[in-house]
């Protein structure tokens, strides 16, 4: 009954096989294996972008602070959720790759960036002249750490009030694979197509054991990329272990396969969060994690039956007394068992009949 | 009638003086000339504060973002009010000198950070240790981006929520002499007294051409900050001509004279637009700085007659029709005359006796 | 018959094995996994430093860069032989984490700093006062990138020189295996009793998929190491596959065996050319790499044989007549087997046997 | 007879006059001063380059390292001389500004770039590809830190050399009108016709209290400049006190004036030189400064008759027994007196017969 993170789950074995496999003899360093210039050829066909450029990356947080450094100047801003990764879990990472730039960040239901709140910002942004923070890039981030999606309507209404002001519009797809399988639409739809310049292609949360794609849909940022990753330490030297865990990653549709399972465990813990008295979902559930409130009690029991999973906001006491509710966060992954989640409903269910009655 | 800017004005006759006098012969460069220790020996006694660092810098952009650079690591946050120059009027210099730290925008009224919004945000950074940015300072503007005044009670207050995280105080005193003036304590005990740490002493907009004194209440980041001074181009080889400059100002207490003289103006313009049909005061009006709303009208009439002053926000439109009200700033400086104050107001009379008619 | 990189071997069997049974459920991320804690343990022992903080990252040229970071400030410089990596294989790295300090290349022989190029240039240091970068931190490479050694001796010498500056020392240990096995001390004796502070303690080059520790003697750093780290992308997630791969690399001294293997084939190669006609030998064979010179023609015919290794430095040209003597560089590996350097030399015993005819 | 630094002489009568006269009523800020604008197309007459821009700041160091980093970006490097002011006196500002670029010294006699040092270097930094920082910039000192002079040819030849990589090339000019005095070109011919794209026309040496001008002879990079300026904080608010300066020392011709006369004395000062015993120029002398080898008695004489100036380098012992020579900086500015000179070489006279006696 482990829920705390994506990041706890292991790496799918078609993957791990594959590095093992890679680890046959020889192999050009620093990019140049054959392996890559397949996985490369894999997500051009896979986004229907032959133009563009991938690069590897083993963590999620160099992925974006790559990508938006080489979109947005070190006097500029990036607009961004509030709750978004790059703002508030990257420990100023794209502050220190952009050499500098701010963070704008936006409100939003359920962790979408309000249209509203965007077009505000941008508009204010024009004030002043020399003397503010400059207009610099979007980010968006999908899906969202709410758990929600970004349809490819509503991501190209936003970059397309971002490309009003010339900026670009770096996606943040650390959990792509679980937006995309929500949405049932083609790659390129919700990201080129809708506006999106840069990828941070998601693999270590859905399954690899540590890589990232960034994708540049328009070549022209590459070697500045290039140079931006091995100047930040990001360029693997046994290189071909990240590109065999992207190539296994793509083939057969694994990616997909994973992020379905990771879904279809997560719409099941909310149908039976749903029929919980004194429980209810803060968002919609259309990803891999759910958001609930629930009765401090049945935080308590289930958590000391063994149940692994993160009050969100972590400021609230588990401790206490009384029926005072509080939310929580749910991770599903790749790895998460339909007994699993049943297990964590049965004791919820256990527990929440105990307290209300 | 120009009522647009501080920075408008002119050097007080003194100080230019000074600068003229300070021209004989050869002097030491780079900070040794004899001036710098008399304008130190005095900014020391003027603060009760022999240990205490001065160095000089020719803008109050540097001298803010040199201050905070030595207070606040690159992996760390500068709490200020969201108003307050450092955030919005100085092109991220602050990031850039902290090597990428980030700003944390905090509310409050009349240009004031709220102790409540200090207190919250500084309980919430605590949730996600190395993954967030982590704390590092607090940022005061006194006088305030508002034209309202810290005392010392509340300087005291938000400095120690600040201390109990163990987080210096930094305080942005670019109009210092009209807050003091305003106070009528000393400036002991407005500053380290209260928990200030590190004081942008500000003189350019107070009669300076260009000069402002970066206080250190303690020396041990001295010699940090004269590193990052030169590294940052700061360093006048000719220094003299800054020395001269501060020391002028604080000769016979001009500094507070020029002071007082621009909030008396202030005081005079708020009199002025409290007597005024449709005009209402948008902040306390406790230094140099008058925030009113006015009919769109008046504003239209009065600058058609010469004033010149922003409306504030600037995404106001001055054209269209009718009497909407429309706010704007008024700053007076210690040059502004009686008369141009009273030519201002009636300026304002007029129209509004007509408008109103 | 390759001999390009250490970069271009795979993983040892034990380590990749380690890997793949590391991938087994659920485990905490970012570094709270098990093994990283039986992984710091087995480091303290083997360096005898019980007080020492151990941090992972995936890249040499990140340890380097974070490391080097966190010891010298960024207006100040860092001494390193001029062919150190960390001056001409990363880009730029160690100036991008420091915020802009400077690399000090010294001259040497053999790829070691020559004492008294680093005393002169500490010594320089000290004319301008805050107009000049300051002194920094010294960087040894151990093993050299000239594929020699420092003995403790003279590790303690140039660390002496730096610590009469106050400078801390910083070691890249990239290949500190390769270097441990030559000298046959203890890696305490050549590392903190010699006076270093932070050690890059490499794993990819001798059999690891991507790994390195950073050690840092004393725990001072440690939280300012994790921010860094953080902030600049290289925490993993997923932190168990590279806490499994230390833990396996330094269980049954399976580092030092790879090493000597690897020491032991650059021996054997050193051997081969020491018989050649025409070869010379560039530096000494201290570690796993050979730098020798050999008439083009050998290079020509070697190359065509199928043999893979760089003319070092790249600017030389393969082509041309004659047989004007060109050198190379051939790096051995844990996986490099007796055969392949039996053939390496036969290759070039015939080429050099034609051609000298 | 102080000739310790150009840094030490104050401000010409008519630049401190046109300060003075500045300081009448309001005028805008941030540089929409009309001066500024009379001051921009001065110097566009001055060079013939009616699309150049043309920018203020206070400082030598603020105008080579904002300029450097509109033209090198982080991971690259800077071209310049060993003694480069850039290179040794500022710090590491250009470092700072640029983000974390490294600056390649070069040799060469006499201040001047060898021109063979800077091919090599150029087709050097290619072999490595994306592991090795970069090609960045070119920057040439004229007049050099030694006091001599590039002519148009030399400054073409090298800058072709730079273009040939698609280089730009910065001139830091901080001593600029003492080498067009000396040259009698045009400004046009050693700058942008020789190949200079950016300039830092230095006021502040040659008579003004603080200014440089930065000349950007293409208007591409303004905008960019003007961001870096405003985050470097080195945008002045009352911006018309370094227009007047810039507009007084460029009226008339009186830069001209001010540097005829200092390398005149300059001149005088090494002809007086040449005929003294012991006595040895160690550069041609071009411009401003003259280095010059002298017995050490000689010196200390000079000395405890008050004579001013730096031994050079600084690590010289001025005590100790006998007639060693110890070299030395003697530097003449806009306001050496022909007097000072005549009394400098007499002492040397005096003191150099006894000792030769």
């Amino acid at each position: 009954m482990n829920f705390a993170s994506d990041n706890a789950s292991g790496a799918a074995p078609d993957v791990m096989a594959a590095v093992v496999a890679a680890n046959d003899g020889h192999a050009p360093s620093y990019g140049a294996d054959a392996a890559m210039a397949r996985a490369t050829a894999r997500i051009r066909e896979i986004f229907e972008a032959p133009r563009a450029r991938v690069h590897l990356v083993a963590t999620g947080t160099a992925a974006n602070a790559l990508g938006l450094a080489c979109l947005c100047p070190p006097w500029a801003t990036v607009y961004c959720h509030a709750t978004a990764h790059v703002n508030v879990d990257e420990c100023g990472a794209p502050e220190f790759y952009s050499g500098g730039a701010k963070l704008t960040p936006l409100a939003g239901d359920h962790g979408r960036i309000d249209p509203g709140a965007l077009a505000e910002a941008l508009a204010g942004a024009e004030e002043t002249g020399v003397h503010n923070v400059q207009r610099g890039a979007l980010s968006l981030t999908n899906a969202t750490e709410a758990g929600t999606v970004y349809d490819p309507d509503a991501v190209r209404a936003l970059a397309a009030a971002a490309k009003g002001y010339g900026l670009p519009v770096q996606m943040d797809g650390a959990r792509f694979a679980n937006a995309l399988v929500h949405l049932g639409c083609t790659p390129a739809e919700v990201t080129w197509k809708a506006g999106v310049d840069v990828l941070s292609l998601g693999g270590t949360k859905n399954g690899c054991l540590g890589v990232e794609a960034v994708v540049l849909f328009e070549p022209e940022r590459s070697w500045e990329f290039e140079l931006r990753r091995k100047r930040g330490g990001h360029l693997f030297s046994k290189h071909r272990f990240l590109s065999a865990q992207m190539e296994a990653y793509f083939a057969d549709d694994l990616w997909l396969a994973l992020a379905a399972r990771a879904n279809a465990r997560a719409a099941a813990l909310a149908r039976g969060l749903a029929a919980l008295p004194g429980a209810a979902l803060v968002h919609p559930v259309e990803a891999n994690a759910v958001f609930a409130v629930l009765p401090r009690a049945v935080h308590r029991a289930a958590m000391a039956a063994g149940a692994r999973y993160y009050l969100w906001p972590a400021s609230q006491a588990l401790d206490g007394p009384g029926e005072e509710p509080l939310s929580a966060r749910f991770v599903c992954s790749w790895s998460t068992e339909a007994a699993e989640v049943e297990a964590l409903v049965a004791t919820f269910v256990k527990t929440g009949a105990v307290s209300a009655g």
